[in-house]
C-alpha cells in the first residue's frame, strides 16, 4: 500500500448512533488521524445493530475504500455483531484466540471479578485475521483483509466504540500497521501549535501552500472558539527524521504568523501561557468579570491550588463589587488587587447580553479589556468583538488574555497604550 | 406513507465532514426528529464534494430507505453539487424557479447588496421537485421523489448544512410534509421535561415501558452532564389531541419520577428553576466556589442583569475569601452574603483535582454543599460524587443547586438537616 493514493472509509456502529441518542465524535477523530497519515477519507457510514445491514455496509466500504476503520459492536452482548459481520464479509468462520481470552481473564482478575461466560465471545476472531491489543478494555480489535474481485485488497480495522480505548488502539497499533504496510518501516510524529487573534480564513491565506493537502509534512488547521490549532504530522524513516521535518516547518510557520502564536501542545491554552509567564516572575493574578459570564474564573480555577491565580469575581456591575469591598466604585478593581495580594488583575467590562440573539451571530461591539499591573497602573483597550452566541464569551475572555499577555510581554516603557493612574 | 413502518437515512455532504475538519451534529439532530415522527433511521452516510460519490450515495439511500434527509452542498459555489446530484439520480434536468430566485434577490436587497451572479444557481431545481422555503438564507431546499424499480417511491429532502437554517426548515416544512404524506392531516407536538438526581439506567428502569419504541406517544430519553431530559412527541389528528396525549403522559411520568423533576423546556436548567423560585420570593443569591471550577458563576451570570444573582466568587481556599473581605475565615461566607445584600448563599467546598485522572472517571468522593438561608443559618450536606473529568464539575455544581432547591422547598421546621449557627 502506498499512502499517498489510498482512500479510507470510517464506519460507526450502533443503534445509539443511528437513533441520534449519542453524538458520534469517533468518526471525526479518525478522519483527522487518517488524513495525517496521508490517506483521504472519502466516506463515513453509520449503521445500527442489525447483522445484514452491517454486512452490507462493510462490503460496500471494502469495495470502495482501501482502508476501513470501524468502531463499535465489539462488546459481549447479543447486540454486538461486528465480529460476526466481519467473518461473513471475508467468508471465514470465527475461532477462539487463547491470547485474547487470557487478556480478558486477566482484566477481570485484576478487578477481583469472575469473567462472565458471555465475555468469551470477545476472544472470537475470523480465521486469518490479526488481533488489535486493547490495553484498557476487554474488547480486542480485529484487523482483517478483504479480497476484492479485482485481486486487490481492502484492510478492515474494527475498534471498540469507547473513545479512550479506540484512540489508544488506533495510535498504538492501527497507524503503525498502515505505515508499515508499504514495506518500509515508517514513523509518524505530531506537533501542535496554538494561535489567537485572527480569523480562520486570514490564517489560511497567510499560511498559503503550507496547509495544502500535498505539503510535506502535512499541516492541518482547526479552530475551536477562536483559538486556531496547527497540527504538523511528519512521516519519515525515523523519529529523528520526523522531528527534523517538524522543526523546519515550525520555524517557517513562526516566520509567517509568529506574532499570533502563544504556545505548543494539543491542550495548551492562553491561560496556561499566562500561568507560565506569571510563575516565571513569581507573580499572581485575580480576575473580574462583569456582565454575563465567568469564563476566565472557570479557566484559571481549573489550574488548581498551586497556580498563581488568587481568585475570580463575577458581578453584573462594578458598583456591586465596590459594595462588597466597602470602597469607592472608582477604586474597586485596585482595592481588590491589593486585598488579594496579587500583582496583576485582568477584567472584562462587559460580556454582552445574548437575550435577543435568536441563535444568530452577534454583531461586533466594543468590550473594554482592563489590566492592572504591579504598580497599580490601569492599562485598558477597547476590542470590537462579535460572533456566534455559543462562542462569544470564550472569544471575549480569550481577547482579555491576549491583552494581558501583550502587557506582560512589552517592556513598560514601550507599551503602545497610555497607562492611566489607578482608579 | 404510513410512518410506523417507514425507514430513513440521513446524508451529510461536504469535504469538511469526511476530512474531520468539522464535527457533524446535524445527523444526530435529524435522527432524533425523525424518530419522534415514528420513523426508524437505519443509516447515516457522509460524503465529500465529489459528484459521482454524491450520486452513488443518494441512489443507495433511496433504494434502502423510504425517506432520505440530506444536509449540505446547496451553496452557490462549484463545490456545491447537491442540486446536480439529485437531478442525475431522478434523471431530470435542472430548471430555474422564479419564486426561489425572487426570494434570493429579496434577501440580498434587504442587506443592501447586489446579488452575485453565481447565486442564481441556488434557484435551480430538478424538474418535478418541490421547493423547501428557507426563511433565513439564500439556499432553498429540494424535495424530490425517486421512483424505485419495484414501483415504490423514496422521498429525498435536501437541506442546507447551516444548523439554524436546517432545523427551522425541517420543523416548518419537512416534518409537516412527511406527516401529510399518509393522506390524513396529522400534527406533531413536543414537550420536554427535565430531571436531576439519578443515573440514566435507574431512570430507564423506573420509566419501564414508557420509553419503549412502540409507546404512544413516544418518550425519548437523553442525558447531558447528569441532567436527564424526557422528550414527549405526540402525533395526532389535531394539536389539541397531541396536547391531551402530552398531558396524560406527563402526569404518568410525574407519578413515577416526580421527585426528580425540576422543570420543563429544552433549554430549562436547574439554575433557571432556582432563579424562578427566588424571583417569586423577591430574594437574591450569591455563590462561592472553592477549588477548581466556577460553573455556578458561569451559569448564573448568563441570566443577565435583571436576575436575582448578586455575584460569584471563586477561590482556592476559604481563607483567601476571608483575606479579601478582611474578616475571620469562620465568618467569611456569612459576611459575604450580608455585604452582597443577598438573602441566600450557595457554596461548593470543594471541586476535586483532576490532575492525575488520565481521562478516566473519578471515584466518588465527598463534596460539601453549603446553603446559607436568610436568617444566617448554615445548611450543609455531604454528597458523594464522581464521574468523568469532562462532566464532574458540572455534576457537582448541579448537586449544589439540587441542595439549594431542596432547602428552598422544604418548610423550615421540617428540614431534615440540622442548621448550625452561621459561621
Amino acid at each position: 500500500m502506498q499512502q499517498d493514493t489510498l482512500t479510507a472509509e470510517v464506519v460507526s456502529i450502533g443503534d445509539e448512533m443511528t437513533s441520534g441518542a449519542r453524538l458520534d465524535t469517533n468518526a471525526q477523530w479518525l478522519s483527522r488521524r487518517l488524513g495525517e497519515l496521508g490517506i483521504e477519507v472519502t466516506f463515513h457510514s453509520t449503521v445500527g445493530d442489525t447483522l445484514q445491514h452491517n454486512i452490507d455496509v462493510f462490503r460496500t466500504a471494502a469495495l470502495r475504500a482501501d482502508v476501513v476503520v470501524c468502531t463499535g459492536g465489539l462488546g459481549p452482548t447479543r447486540d454486538d455483531l461486528t465480529r460476526q459481520a466481519l467473518a461473513d464479509v471475508v467468508d471465514q468462520p470465527l475461532e477462539l484466540r487463547q491470547s485474547a481470552l487470557d487478556h480478558i481473564h486477566h482484566l477481570f482478575a485484576r478487578r477481583n471479578r469472575e469473567m462472565p461466560e458471555r465475555n468469551e465471545v470477545q476472544a472470537m476472531f475470523p480465521v486469518g485475521s490479526l488481533e488489535i491489543f486493547n490495553p484498557q478494555g476487554t474488547a480486542p480489535g480485529v484487523d482483517v483483509t478483504f479480497d476484492r474481485p479485482d485481486g486487490s485488497g481492502s484492510r478492515l480495522f474494527a475498534l471498540p466504540g469507547v473513545p479512550a480505548e479506540m484512540k489508544r488502539m488506533f495510535d498504538e497499533t492501527v497507524a503503525p500497521r498502515i505505515l508499515e504496510s508499504g514495506g518500509a518501516r515508517r514513523h509518524i510524529e505530531h506537533h501542535v501549535m496554538k494561535f489567537f487573534g485572527v480569523g480562520e480564513s486570514d490564517m489560511e491565506q497567510r499560511l498559503g501552500e503550507m496547509i495544502a493537502r500535498d505539503h510535506v509534512p502535512r499541516v492541518g488547521i482547526t479552530v475551536s472558539s477562536a483559538t486556531i490549532s496547527l497540527r504538523i504530522s511528519a512521516i519519515g524513516p525515523s523519529a529523528q527524521d520526523c522531528h527534523r521535518q517538524i522543526e523546519s516547518t515550525r520555524a517557517e510557520i513562526m516566520q509567517r504568523v509568529g506574532e499570533l502564536h502563544f504556545g505548543d501542545g494539543e491542550e495548551f491554552e492562553q491561560y496556561h501561557a499566562v500561568e507560565r509567564m506569571l510563575t516565571e516572575r513569581g507573580e499572581s493574578l485575580v480576575s473580574v468579570e462583569l456582565g454575563r459570564s465567568a469564563v476566565l474564573a472557570n479557566w484559571f480555577a481549573s489550574l488548581g491550588e498551586s497556580s498563581t491565580y488568587r481568585g475570580g469575581f463575577c458581578f453584573a456591575k462594578l458598583g456591586e463589587l465596590a459594595t462588597v469591598l466597602d470602597c469607592d466604585a472608582a477604586a474597586a478593581l485596585e482595592t481588590l488587587r491589593r486585598r488579594c495580594g496579587a500583582q496583576w488583575l485582568v477584567a472584562v467590562d462587559e460580556y454582552p447580553s445574548l437575550e435577543s440573539s435568536d441563535d444568530q451571530p452577534l454583531p461586533a461591539a466594543d468590550v473594554t479589556l482592563i489590566v492592572i499591573d504591579p504598580t497599580g497602573a490601569v492599562l485598558s483597550t477597547n476590542s470590537r468583538l462579535g460572533g456566534h452566541p455559543s462562542i462569544i464569551y470564550e472569544r471575549i475572555g480569550k481577547a482579555a488574555l491576549a491583552w494581558l499577555r501583550h502587557v506582560l510581554t512589552e517592556p513598560r516603557a514601550e507599551r503602545s497604550d497610555n497607562p492611566t493612574a489607578a482608579r
